[in-house]
């Protein structure tokens, strides 16, 4: 499939979800515009680009347009769309720390639900009308029952961050009752894991992670002394939080499948669709895959529940297999070597200095 | 009691609830601010002010600073912040027709959503943390039961304009969650109606009105043929549906006793009330005590069920009147009269030419 006439507009992609998607839009033939704030992603003192951005260009041997730009920022967002056409808008930008985002958050709902009606809106003004939007399982709140499958009730979420996912889809849904010609797909994305098997591009989180396998990592290359499992009472098989963990090129190329069905099938209106293996895995099932790829022990406690947390949640994941034609085809075992290899050659993610 | 050194912002202060709330605080004592873009308010071409505060002035005979100011603009509410010292926001501005905000639904998330955010963040860096908001009964979706209770489930609105009150609740609810000193009441207003007993300002809606009320009052002066009566097949005891009327003066005092209460009791966190008589009242009995009140037959013929419509609400205003000590004391004859005077004095509202 040749598709260099169609620029794709990727909000947020010098960060994890948002540089690995890159990678496989340019290999699938895309042409690409990078907008990012780099509130999550490291740029070298000289560089013109992030340094995620560099190495998918350096992985593709393909360049990426990059502007810096906060989706907040609705004149900046009018300048770009006056400056380029494009076919559709894989929207990452967004705050996605849970814990962060009960301390703050005002930013939160500016960033995440501000931020993403000013996309919309100048889109609309621009006739942009095809969106592939980055949503979580998190907006299905505590489940009912498991799988999880998308006509299951959303709402009732636990954290600000989860808000800001379900009010988007909210505000999608309506939106497409109104314009009829839009076609909006939500990936409702499980637990990213995972790197590029380069190790080239990863996660590099700020601070201290604030999800499972980078703390993993972490620890594994003696950043971090050992690893907090919340809770070890839960109703799962061995006490411990059972999630369905996806690796990152997976879901990678979920978006790029997305994307081919628009292209191909025209469809219309909102949809959500689950990127999951639709397998759920406990921490100590995660801590003993990581712990065979790695070879490192990694050391851990057991301490209290984390308020907000829920004991179990994995995809249903026939809906994407059955529209997108896409499937997760990596396992634990890859998503914690490429983690191992990715931390290893990258101990301090991509700010080598 | 004297507030006369207590400026209070009111956003929307030109509009039909906010003048007349802005006439009450100037009756009691405050000084007021109000901001308002002017989109459903009428102002003369060489008036400094909107019609409807010229008239408040008029009949509280104090000034009230008017400046014209969009919430989605947030340099222009930052300039307004720089230039006064508020006590305490009471925050009107917003999109309001239920039945625009399902056709674009995008600029009701921007105003009442995105304004509201931008209202909260520049309050946020003033150190202003007394907050009124104008929500809605629109919140409680469909009752699960009535009265309806502050503490009933909130969400699953049916258009985008409940979604906005509801969502805006949410993002206030995590504000205090984290911003311990905020004082925000959230007044769940159920169905106001009426003018100031002077006949002097009342609701002057854009183009063809959405609520009954109006409609019923452009009817009695010959304005509209007739009134359409949306299903008389409701389980209510005509068939019509029910609704909690409350008088405008009433609903206005409400919003003073809520300040009164952020001043002599320093409450803390999230607090919604609703603001109702308690009662219910069906579209043919206000038809019939309109058509008393006036003298004026209203023609009117029973159509189609509107989508969305509920057949019954109505508040528990207990809570109102054990926080707030307020109760709504105006009937609705009262409601009918003083609609009536306003109707006739103005029968092209606030736009004389």
């Amino acid at each position: 499939m040749t598709d260099e006439n169609r620029n794709i507009l990727v909000t947020g992609g010098a960060g994890y979800i948002g540089s690995h998607t890159v990678l496989e839009l340019l290999n699938a033939g895309f042409k690409v515009v990078v907008i990012d704030n780099l509130c999550n992603a490291f740029k070298g003192k000289d560089s013109q680009k992030p340094e995620s951005i560099i190495r998918v260009e350096k992985l593709t041997g393909k360049q990426v347009t990059f502007v810096d730009c906060d989706i907040t920022n609705k004149g900046a967002l009018n300048e770009i769309f006056k400056n380029y056409q494009f076919f559709c808008v894989i929207h990452f930008a967004a705050l996605k720390a849970v814990g962060e985002s009960c301390t703050i958050p005002l930013q939160y709902y500016q960033v995440n639900v501000g931020g993403t009606l000013n996309l919309l809106e100048v889109m609309k003004d621009y006739n942009v009308d095809k969106f592939i939007y980055s949503s979580s399982a998190t907006v299905y709140g505590v489940p009912e029952k498991l799988p999880l499958t998308e006509e299951m009730k959303t709402g009732d979420c636990t954290n600000p961050y989860g808000k800001t996912k379900f009010m988007v889809e909210e505000i999608l849904k309506d939106l497409c009752q109104t314009k009829k010609e839009w076609s909006v797909i939500s990936l409702r994305y499980f637990n990213p894991v995972g790197a590029h098997p380069s190790g080239e591009i990863g996660e590099d989180p700020n601070g201290i992670p604030n999800n499972l396998m980078p703390f993993i990592a972490q620890v594994s290359v003696g950043k971090r002394e050992k690893l907090s499992v919340y809770g070890n009472d839960y109703d799962t098989p061995d006490g411990t939080g059972v999630r369905d963990y996806i690796h990152i090129m997976d879901l990678a190329s979920g978006h790029v499948k997305a994307l081919v069905y628009q292209i191909q099938k025209s469809p219309k209106g909102f949809q959500p669709i689950n990127l999951g293996t639709g397998k759920g895995l406990s921490v100590l099932q995660i801590i003993a895959a990581y712990e065979k790829a790695s070879g490192k022990k990694i050391p851990y406690e057991i301490v209290g529940r984390r308020p907000g947390d829920i004991a179990s949640s994995y995809a249903d994941a026939s809906l994407a297999k059955n529209l997108l034609d896409w499937v997760a085809v990596k396992d634990i075992d890859d998503m914690c070597a490429d983690t191992w290899k990715w931390q290893q050659n990258n101990p301090n993610g991509f700010n080598k200095a």
